[in-house]
C-alpha cells in the first residue's frame, strides 16, 4: 500500500507520512458503516442534527491555531487567508443549523383528500428526505471551505446523510487533522457511528463512488477529474447523482464609461482578484474585456502592476505547478496573444509560479483564451466598439460568474452585456470582483456546463437540496408520517392545500 | 426519408401516413427557432405565460372529441380512459398557470448588503430562471398526459422554456393533431415563434438531444431507451440535464391482518390495478406480497378472477406486444414461478395479449420477478412470516411506489415494511393502489434508480423545477433585476434576509 505524504509546496519536500492509502476492504467497511448510520442520522431529527453541526463548528474553532498552522504549511496559502477560510467554514456549519431550525428546506406539502376534475383524490403529503450516504471529494484550492469540513460535508450532514470524504492528495495532513477533530466532536454529541469517514488515495475514491451504499457524489475540481468520476458512476448498475463544480472562465466586461471614470481602481481590483490565492480560485476572472483607447490603456497598465514585480506565487501542488508551466508556455506562444506583464521567473525550490498578464484584440481572440488555467494568469481582450464586444461574448463558454463594470454615463450597454452572457452565467455581478463568494441564503455558485453539471453546488443554503429526495405519503396514518407532515403544526412553513402557510408562532 | 405511419393496434394495420421522418436540417432549424424563442418567452413574464397555458388547455378542450377519437383508434386505450387522460392534461396546464400566479416556484431570495463574520457582504438576489429549449420525448403509454401535451411540455412551457417534442412512434397521428391544435393556440395568444415544435423519427430524436440549442431533456420510457439517450448526452461537449422516468416494479405488501379482514376487496383491487390500461402503467403493481394460508389464498383467487376469462387486452404497439410475448414466455418457464391464472390465448389480429398471474414463494423468489414487464402480468409472492417477508423486501430494486395494505389488528408490521422499502420508494401508499397518480402540489412521482434518475419527474407542480436554474445578481441596479427581485413587492413569497415573507396582500 502506498504512503500518503504531506508535501510543503514552498520547498517541494515531503514533510511527513500522514497515512497509507485506504485499501478496498476498508473502503467497503466505511461505506457500509455509513449505510448503517443513515437511518439513525435521519431519525435524530432536525434539532439534534443542528446541534451536531454547531458542535462541529465549535470543535474546529477550538483547534483553530493547529488547523491553520498545518494548512498553511501544506498549502502555502498564508495564515490570513486560512483563518478567513476557517471562519467561513464554521459559519457555514452554523448557517446550515439555522436552515434546519427554519425548516423550509424539507418543502413540506399537504393536500388533504378531496375532489378533483379527475375524481376523488386521496390524502397526499410530500417532503424531502435524506438520500443516504454521500461521497465528498475535497478540492485542492480550499483546504477547509471546499474540503473535509466544506460545504458539501456541511450540507450533506445537515440533510441527514452520512459522509465519506475522499481527502485531496494536496493536503492530506490538514484533511486528517480536521477529520479527527470533527469525528471526535460528532461522537461526543452522540452522532451515530459511521456518520463521518475519510479515505485517502485515488483508487479508494474510485471504489467509493461505485460502492452500492453511496447514493450521491459531491465534487469540486477539474473538468477532467469530474468527467472521470461521471464515467465511474455511469458504469454502476444504479447511477447516482453527481454534483460537480468543474471549470470557469469568469468573464469581466469594463464598459467605456467605467474605464473613463475608474481606470486605476478597476485595474487594481482586477489584478488583485486574478492573483488572489495565487490565482487558484474557481471564480478567478480569467478574461477581461477592456475598451481600446487611453482609459483602457491606463486600466491595463494598472492591472499589469499587480503582475510584474511581485514575489513569485507558490502553487498548491506539483501537478498544478506543472499544468501552469505548460499552460503559460502555450499561451505565450499563441499567435494573437501578447505578453503585457510577467512576474519574476520562477526560481528556487517549491511550486513557484510567475504571474502573467496577456492581451489580445477582442475581434480575433484565440480559443486558448477561453480555457480556464489555474494560477496567476489572465487575459485582457481589447474591444473597439459594442459590436466587436458582443460578438466576442457570444463565443464564450458558460461560467460560474460574469461581471460588468459600469459608469454613470452608461445607458443600454450593461443590459446588452447581461443579455449576451446571462444565459451562460450563474452569478451576475456589477462593479465588483467574482472572487470571494459570500455564504448566504441568496447566493448561487453554479452555472451551465462546464462550470457545473447541476443546478446547485456546495455554496449557499440551497446546497442541502442536492442530498435530499422527495417522498410522497398517500393515505398514511398519522403515526407513520414524519413529524413535519402530521396535522399538528410542526413550526415550519408548509404548503397546505396549495397555500403556503407560515408557522403559527411566527419566527 | 421514411414515412411515419399510424397503426391501429386492434388490427395491426397501417391506417394512415402521418408525416415523413424529420430530417437533420429540419431538426436543426426547429432547435434554432426554439433558441430564438427562449428570451422572448421568458420576457413574456409569469402572467402572460399563465394565459398561454390556459389557452392551450382551452384549445385542447375544444377539440376533445377529435383528439380522443384519434387517440383511441391509435392506442386502443378506450374512450373512457382517454377522456379522463385529456381532462388530466388540461387540468395540468391550468395547475401550472396557478403555479405561475402564485410565484413561489422562482424561489426569490434577497439578502441586502450587510456585515458577516467574513466581512462586508454585497447585496445578493437569487431566483430561478428558464434553462432554455427543452427536448421532450413522448411516452407510449399515455398518448396525452405523458406525450405532446403532457407534464414535461406543460412544466417546461410554464418555466419559460421553448419545447421541441419527439413524437412517440406508437401514436404519431395523435401527436401531430395535438401539436397542430396547441401550435395554433399558442400563435393566437402571441407566443413567440419557435415556442413549440415537433419532430418524428428515432434519428431526429437523437439529433435533437445533441443539438447545442437544447438545454435539457425530459423522457418517460424504458430503461434501455433512457440509457441510450444518456449516452448521446454524455457525448455532447456540454452534457445537459436528463430527466428520465424509466422502470418501476411497484411492490405491494398485504399484511396478514389485512388479508384476514379484506381478502376479496384487496384481491379485486389488485387485479384491477394490474390490468388497468392493459397493464401498461408505470405504476402497475408488478409484485405483491401476500401471506400464505387461507386468507391469502382467497385474496389470490379473487385476483386471479381478473386475469382469467377476460377479453384479451390490446397492447399499444408491435414492439410492446413482442416484448410481452417474450417476457411471459420467460416467466412461465422460470423455475419457482407457477402460473395461477392466464387469460385466453391471444388470437386474431392486432397486438392482443393474454393476461397472466404467477405465484412464487417469497423465500425463493426468482430474480425474473424483480423485472418490470409492460402488459397485464403480475407476480404474487407468498410469505410465511415477517422475517421471510422483510428478507425478500430487502432484495427489491427501487420503485416509483410502494404500497402496504394494513388491518385493524396491525401493530408494528406496517412500520417495519415502510422502513424496509422506504429508502427505495418515491411514494408510500396505504390501503390503496399505485395506478392513478393525482396531479397536485404534494404529489411525487419518482424514486431512486431505476425508477427515475432525478429527484423530480413530470408529475406534480415540482416538475417545473427541472427546467429552471438559479441565477444570483450581485449589487445589481434595480432596473437590471427581474421584477421578482426588485425592492417593490411583486406579490409573491420571497425570502428576505433569511426570512420567508408572504406577499403583502395575501392570497
Amino acid at each position: 500500500m502506498s504512503d500518503v505524504v504531506s508535501i510543503d509546496p514552498r520547498s517541494g519536500e515531503v514533510v511527513e507520512v500522514v497515512a497509507v492509502e485506504t485499501g478496498p476492504a476498508e473502503v467497503d467497511r466505511l461505506a457500509q458503516a455509513a449505510a448503517a448510520a443513515a437511518q439513525p442520522l435521519d431519525a435524530l431529527g432536525r434539532a439534534a442534527r443542528g446541534a451536531l453541526l454547531r458542535a462541529l463548528a465549535d470543535a474546529l474553532e477550538d483547534r483553530r491555531a493547529d488547523i491553520v498552522g498545518v494548512a498553511d504549511r501544506e498549502t502555502a496559502l498564508g495564515t490570513t487567508r486560512l483563518n478567513g477560510e476557517l471562519t467561513r467554514t464554521t459559519y457555514q456549519f452554523r448557517l446550515f443549523a439555522d436552515v434546519l431550525d427554519e425548516g423550509s428546506y424539507v418543502e413540506a406539502a399537504i393536500d388533504h383528500a378531496g375532489d378533483s376534475p379527475m375524481g376523488p383524490r386521496p390524502d397526499l403529503r410530500r417532503m424531502l428526505v435524506p438520500m443516504g450516504p454521500v461521497a465528498v471529494f475535497g478540492a485542492s484550492n480550499f483546504p477547509l471551505a471546499f474540503s473535509v469540513p466544506g460545504g458539501d460535508t456541511a450540507s450533506a450532514l445537515a440533510a441527514g446523510c452520512p459522509v465519506v470524504v475522499k481527502a485531496h492528495g494536496a493536503h492530506p495532513a490538514t484533511s486528517q487533522l480536521v477529520f479527527d477533530v470533527m469525528s471526535a466532536a460528532a461522537t461526543a454529541v452522540g452522532a451515530p457511528e459511521g456518520t463521518l469517514a475519510i479515505v485517502h488515495g485515488v483508487d479508494a475514491g474510485a471504489r467509493l463512488v461505485q460502492h452500492p451504499a453511496i447514493r450521491a457524489v459531491g465534487f469540486t475540481g477539474s473538468l477532467t477529474g469530474g468527467r472521470a468520476i461521471v464515467e465511474l458512476i455511469e458504469a454502476r448498475p444504479d447511477p447516482v447523482p453527481f454534483y460537480g463544480e468543474l471549470s470557469s472562465l469568469n468573464p469581466v466586461v469594463v464598459t467605456p464609461a467605467a474605464a473613463a471614470e475608474r481606470a486605476a481602481e478597476i485595474g487594481r481590483g482586477l489584478g488583485a482578484s486574478v492573483t488572489l490565492g495565487a490565482g487558484q480560485f474557481c471564480t478567478k476572472p480569467g478574461l477581461s474585456f477592456v475598451p481600446t483607447g487611453p482609459a483602457g490603456d491606463s486600466l491595463v497598465a494598472e492591472m499589469a502592476g499587480s503582475f510584474a514585480g511581485v514575489d513569485p506565487h507558490v502553487l498548491l501542488s506539483e501537478r498544478i505547478a506543472l499544468a501552469y508551466a505548460e499552460g503559460i508556455e502555450q499561451l505565450t506562444s499563441t499567435p494573437g496573444l501578447t505578453t503585457v506583464a510577467r512576474g519574476d521567473a520562477a526560481s528556487g525550490s517549491g511550486y513557484v509560479a510567475a504571474p502573467l498578464l496577456l492581451s489580445a484584440a477582442a475581434g480575433s481572440l484565440p480559443r486558448a483564451a477561453h480555457e480556464e488555467l489555474f494560477g496567476p494568469v489572465a487575459v485582457v481582450a481589447r474591444y473597439t466598439d459594442e459590436t466587436e464586444l458582443l460578438t466576442a461574448l457570444a463565443e464564450l463558454p458558460a461560467s460560474l460568474t460574469m461581471t460588468v463594470h459600469t459608469g454613470d454615463e452608461d445607458d443600454e450597454l450593461p443590459a446588452a452585456v447581461t443579455r449576451a452572457l446571462g444565459d451562460r452565467s450563474g452569478r451576475i455581478l456589477f462593479n465588483g470582483y467574482p472572487t470571494g463568494v459570500a455564504v448566504t441564503w441568496a447566493q448561487h455558485h453554479g452555472g451551465p456546463w462546464p462550470s457545473t453539471n447541476t443546478a446547485h453546488t456546495s455554496v449557499g443554503t440551497s446546497a442541502i437540496r442536492r442530498f435530499l429526495r422527495p417522498v410522497a405519503w398517500q393515505s398514511a396514518p398519522q403515526s407513520l408520517l414524519p413529524p413535519e407532515l402530521r396535522e399538528a403544526d410542526p413550526g415550519i412553513p408548509r404548503r397546505i392545500d396549495g397555500v403556503l402557510v407560515l408557522p403559527a408562532g411566527g419566527r
